[in-house]
This record gives C-alpha cells, sequence and structure tokens, in this order.
C-alpha cells in the first residue's frame, strides 16, 4: 500500500479547529488507500514561549538543555493530534523523534539526521493506524534529545518519506503553492504544477521562503516528490521532483526579489595567491554571510577588483571589517552601496538556451532600470538594481519572461 | 558518596526565581559532598492548561495520548532547572524518564514502576554532574511513554532514592514538615522531628496530605528515609523512617480531622454468608470509595446492622445503592446520616500501651461531644463526631495526649 507523508506547520496547528481540519485531511488520505504519517510541528507560538522561559532563567543556556526543552512543543502537538484523529473515528498513534528512531548526530540546536529506524512505523502503519510523528526532533547515539535547527519539521517529513519509500510527501502550509513570483508583488503571479529540485533550491536561497533549502535538497538526493500545498483547500499544489524534459522548454521557471542587500567593492588589491582567501577569512571571522561574490581583473592584471553583497543588516559590521582588509593591502577605503535590491530569474531550461541573459537585460534597460551588477550560475541569472526599482524590477522580468502564461 | 534524591513540586518551580532557589538548594546539597538527584514536577499550573488543551480537542482523549501529552510538562521543567544549575555554575543533566530507564507497566495515566537502570545515572552521578530527573513520567516495554497519576512525582523521588541507594528522599514542599495536627484547626501543633512509615501512612489516609500514601509505602518497602521539608527554608522538616525503639514511648504520633463523612446504617439484614459482600459489591459498582466498615450482630445473632462511611460528596447515589440492597434484603430503608467528621489518633506506641482509647473517649465526654462511631486499628483510633464539633473534638484530643510537648 503507498505511504504518504503529510506535514503540518505550526500554524496550520495552532488551536483545535485548525488540529480537527488538520486530523481530516490525514483521515481522507487513509480512506483514498494509502498508509499515513502526519508529521506536526510545535502549535504556532509555542516555540516562543519556550524560549522567553528559558530566557527568564538562563542568559546563555545550554543547546542540549535548549533542546529538552524545545522538543516539548512538537509532543504536545502529536499527542493532541493523535486525539483528534481518534475523535473522527480513526484509529491513531503519536511517536517522538526518539520513538521512531530518529537518529542525529550530537549537535544540539542543529543537528543532521543519521539513519531512521522504520520497523515500529512499519508495524503500526501495517495496522491501519495513522502514525503521527514529532517534526524537528531526534535522539543522538547516547539517547540525548536533539533538534534540527531551521526548517527541522520539512526535513523530518522528507526524511521519513525517503526512509518509507513514500509515494509523497506533502508539505501543508499557509500558501498553496509556489508562484513564478510572489503575488504580493507581481498580481500576474502564476501557480506552478512542478519546479525541479534544483530551481525551487534557488528559489529558496533567493528569498521565495516556503520551505528550508536544507528539506528540498534531501529530497533531491532520495528522490521524494514533495507536494506544497495549501492546508486549508484541496486544491493542488506544486510538486518539487526530479527535472523532468519537458521542464527544459520552459527557460524561466519563476523570478524572486531580495531587498535590503549591501555591496562592498574592494579596488587595487594585489593579483596574488590568497588574497582572495585571506578577504573572506576576515569576514567570516565575524559571522557575516556573504551573498555574491564577483571579481574583475584591472590594471593589465596585476590588481583585481572584489566585490561581495552582505544582507543589509551586516552593513555596519562589513564595512569595518572591509576598512581593515583594506589598511592591510593598503589600498582605498571600500566602497559600500547599500539600498539595493536583486532581481533573478531561475530555470533549468537557461542551460539549453541561448539569449536568456539578454532578454533579461534589454527588459530593464527598456524600462530605464539601472543595472548595478551581474552574478549568473548554470539555472540562475541575478542583477543588483537600486532598491527602489526593486519591485518594478520583478514585475518587468516576470512580464519580459511572459510566466503568467501556462507554457 | 552518599546519594541525596530531593524533589521538588510544581509550587517550588512554578516560575524562574524559584527554580532559582531549588538550584541553589541541590549546589548546597552538592557541595556538602553528597552526589545529588533532583527530581521535578510540572511548573504550577502546566498541567492543568495540558488538560484544558486536550479538552478542547477530545471529549475522551486516549489515556496513552494523555500520557504523552501531560510528560511534557515535567520535561520543561527540568530543562529549566539544568538551566539554572548551569548559570549558578555548576554541572547538571537533564533526563527524562525514558532516559533514565524508568520502565512502568503499561497502565497509561496510573503505571507501576517496575524497574529503574541505573548505570546512566551512576555515570553521569560519578562525573560530579547533578542529574535531574523528570517526575511522574517513565516508559512501558513497548518504549510508550507512560505516567504514573497522583503523587507521581514523590514516588519517582522514592523509587530512584531506593535504586540509588541514597541516604535519604528529601521532599521540597509548601509545609516544612508533619505536624501533630493541622496547625490551621490546632494552634499549639507542633513539627514532629520523625515519624514512622506506619504513622505517616495513616496520617497521609486520613487527611494530612503532604505525600502520598504510594510514595511512602515504596520507602517502606526499601526502607528509604524520607525527609519532608520546606522549600523555602533550611529548617530540619520531618523524617519519615522505620520504627525505631524510641518511638514507642510516644503512644499517639498525631491527630486528624476528616470533614464531611456520611454514615449509612442498614439494619436487620440476615447474618449469612455473602451478604456483606453483596452489600459492598453493589457499592463499588458504582464507583463510590468506602471508609469505615462497621458491623454488629442484632436479633441474637439471627440478624446484622451493617454501617459504612463514605465521602458527603457521595452521599445521593451511595443512598440510591443503599436503598435498592435494602429492598433486595425485604429490610427497612438505610439510616443516612450526613454531615459527620472523623477524628484519629496515630501511634506505633498504641500497640504497646493500654488505656489509649479509654483516654480519647473521656476527655471528649468530658467536653460532652457525642461520639458517633467508633473504628479502631493497630495503630489508630477513630471516631465518628457531629461535623461541628470536628474542630473542637481535634483540639480537646490533641491536648488530652499533650502532643504540644516534645517527648
Amino acid at each position: 500500500m503507498p505511504v504518504i507523508v503529510q506535514k503540518f506547520g505550526g500554524s496550520s496547528v495552532a488551536d483545535a479547529s485548525r488540529i480537527h481540519l488538520a486530523a481530516r485531511r490525514a483521515v481522507r488520505a487513509l480512506l483514498g488507500g494509502n498508509q499515513v504519517v502526519l508529521v506536526v510541528s510545535a502549535m504556532g507560538g509555542t516555540t516562543d514561549k519556550l524560549v522567553e522561559l528559558a530566557a527568564q532563567v538562563s542568559r546563555r543556556p545550554a543547546k542540549r538543555e535548549m533542546d529538552m526543552l524545545l522538543a516539548t512543543g512538537e509532543q504536545v502537538s502529536i499527542a493532541l493530534m493523535a486525539m483528534a484523529i481518534h475523535e473522527a473515528g480513526y484509529e491513531a498513534v503519536s511517536l517522538t523523534g526518539a520513538q521512531v528512531g530518529l537518529v542525529t548526530d550530537s549537535t544540539h540546536t542543529r543537528a543532521r539526521i543519521q539513519s531512521i529506524d522504520t520497523p515500529r512505523l512499519q508495524r503500526v502503519l501495517a495496522q491501519g493506524k495513522i502514525v503521527i510523528v514529532a517534526g524537528f526532533q531526534g535522539v543522538d547515539r547516547d539517547f540525548n534529545i536533539t533538534t534540527l535547527g531551521r526548517g527541522g519539521s520539512d526535513t523530518t517529513a522528507v526524511a521519513l518519506a525517503a526512509a518509507l519509500q513514500a509515494r509523497a510527501c506533502e508539505i501543508h502550509t499557509d500558501v498553496d503553492g509556489i508562484y513564478t513570483a510572489d503575488p504580493r508583488l507581481v498580481p500576474q503571479a502564476r501557480k506552478l504544477d512542478a519546479i525541479s529540485y534544483d530551481e525551487m533550491l534557488e528559489m529558496a536561497a533567493l528569498g521565495a521562503g516556503v520551505m528550508h533549502a536544507r528539506a528540498i535538497e534531501l529530497g533531491k538526493k532520495y528522490g521524494v516528490p514533495i507536494h506544497v500545498r495549501g492546508s486549508s483547500s484541496d486544491n493542488p499544489g506544486t510538486m518539487i521532483m526530479n527535472e523532468t524534459p519537458g521542464m527544459e522548454g520552459v527557460v524561466v521557471r519563476g523570478a524572486t526579489l531580495k531587498r535590503d542587500i549591501t555591496r562592498v567593492t574592494l579596488a587595487g588589491l594585489p593579483n596574488e595567491p590568497g588574497v582572495t582567501a585571506a578577504v573572506f577569512e576576515a569576514v567570516a571571522e565575524h559571522g557575516i554571510l556573504v551573498d555574491d561574490i564577483m571579481q574583475t581583473l584591472a590594471d593589465g592584471g596585476e590588481k583585481v577588483t572584489l566585490g561581495f553583497t552582505v544582507e543589509g543588516r551586516e552593513t555596519g559590521e562589513t564595512r569595518a571589517v572591509a576598512e581593515l582588509v583594506a589598511r592591510r593591502f593598503n589600498v582605498d577605503n571600500p566602497d559600500i552601496a547599500a539600498d539595493l535590491a536583486r532581481i533573478s530569474v531561475v530555470g533549468v531550461g537557461m542551460r539549453s538556451h541561448a539569449g536568456v541573459a539578454a532578454r533579461m537585460f534589454n527588459a530593464l534597460a527598456a524600462e530605464k532600470i539601472k543595472i548595478e551588477n551581474i552574478a549568473t550560475s548554470e539555472i540562475v541569472i541575478s542583477v543588483l538594481v537600486p532598491a527602489d526599482d526593486g519591485e518594478r524590477a520583478l514585475q518587468v522580468v516576470h512580464q519580459a519572461f511572459e510566466l503568467d502564461q501556462t507554457k
């Protein structure tokens, strides 16, 4: 019998009525002839309350104890969800991460899954019971409770789907699927029927934060079809899946906007081995995350100009670090351009289609939007534009690639 | 190194400042040269909130899922307590019932402890760390989370003390020890230095509800000295321990009052085998708990008069059951006397001292308090008096046995 894993996030189990709604959904999947595993998050707001409790007791709580504390949130949800399914007249059993044998390494608060012990799960599923698993949590080899960090419940769901060779992993969420662009910014945005793992990874990394990249990577690794759909409607959502030949017919799958980007440029650095590494080591030591890196030659190859972008809130610290670097290499102070936005287009079809970049740049030029920087990868083209032009640029690009049309 | 088990109830961990207070107490025991195990309950009010959550989802939640839900309360407390001990600069590790290997039967919501796996505990204690164990919870052989029911955290503490052969099990609570009588009713009541398990069992059963009988029985079985003391003071409390020869010098250890008792009397029942059993079967079928039972002969042994007492709130149902019984045996309707109070005196010294009952009856008679019924066991003498005389009767008896004087 096929297995379906359904994941419900914190807002989908925030109160009794939503828990009943989710329970009915699980029962429908059961009645549809599936073995059903539910993965649930802590009720919306619970985690914040637990973090606040810890803050009252300790300024810097030990990570092991934070995991012990936070894991209770999901445990409450699974018990309530089991009760809701019983109330609907069906059998269900709740299981913690430990009970489901989800073993992780010992990196508390952001543990990595090492293995899942499926026999207990399969035994209960074979009895026709719905299994409800606490997302986000596991145990290490010494039986300490661990949590998986951001996107943890998605990761639990995809990992279980992989271990059980599930037909699909359904992610029930606030939005009803993945769109060609953020519909709040681009009214013409269209819901996608399908998107490849690679495209979704770029979309996720670029700010379309429906799912955490880690869960998508896991899905890609094990070939788990991930169905992102709305928790309050029966409409099909978007399938994140392996690339199909048909997908390449579409050059651009979607477009994203990320705001509040700062670009740092260091000019005149010596073109010698180790210089670039030294710059980014200094940046990394301060815990600053770098997005794009761009380097060009200058002075006939004697020198290089090095640019990189960071999130706006890191501007102050990044400036200080860059000034230290400039002094060390005896070059001019860095040029800091804050208030930029990044527009990206993503599509596996780009690999086999020429002229995608030109089409994007022409469309922006026609609207007199200044391109500050360009960065590309195999399936992404990104440009930096002034923040004030960001939204308009997204709409222009969306239109230029006719993303509102089904292809 | 000696082991001390300290148990803190829900009100002793109700907020961050009380958690820090309890943590300091554990640290002092550690610095006093002990290995320290803390057992903590859910923060005051938590269990009620969880029960309310369950009630919102289901009218009759499955007991397995209630255990899954309720066990989170203690898990929150142990994590916070570990953080508080870290904050004080000492090492501590929190462990759930499952992690401490506390195995129970599968009777969800009122499971019985079967075994405790001490190696992990002992390993952590040997490292000089304070171990914090979630009270009230365990796992069955199939690794389902169970809870121990009323008095569960006390039971966990005493069971751990037994398994670790602890020097003592300290029960930190709202009151600073066991008194000769309830100090709110008898201002002269005196705190006891020591009391035997048997005396405490009678005192607990008779309404001096500091500790649940189950934990005391366990302490008696394994000879664990139980130190009941106040959580907010350093004063020694009361040691519940094996009877010592010295204890018998005191005839009466304490006196108790239980209010709101209803006595049911059935007169003229046939004195035949099985009649009494039939009466109490009928009562038990309705889930009515019977306290005392008194039977006397009548009509030269042809008949019996059967009396028993129940709690006042069971009066209505008990009356209905007793009337059914009366009809079945063709005797007069039962006599129902509501609004009685029971005064009891407890002491292992009674075994070797004559005249205790007479002294009690004389004292009550001198104050013109009418004795409605008498029931005795080896170390208890109880009388029923009109409810309005209850408090005065308790004071009279307390005075008659000079319980306010240290002996």
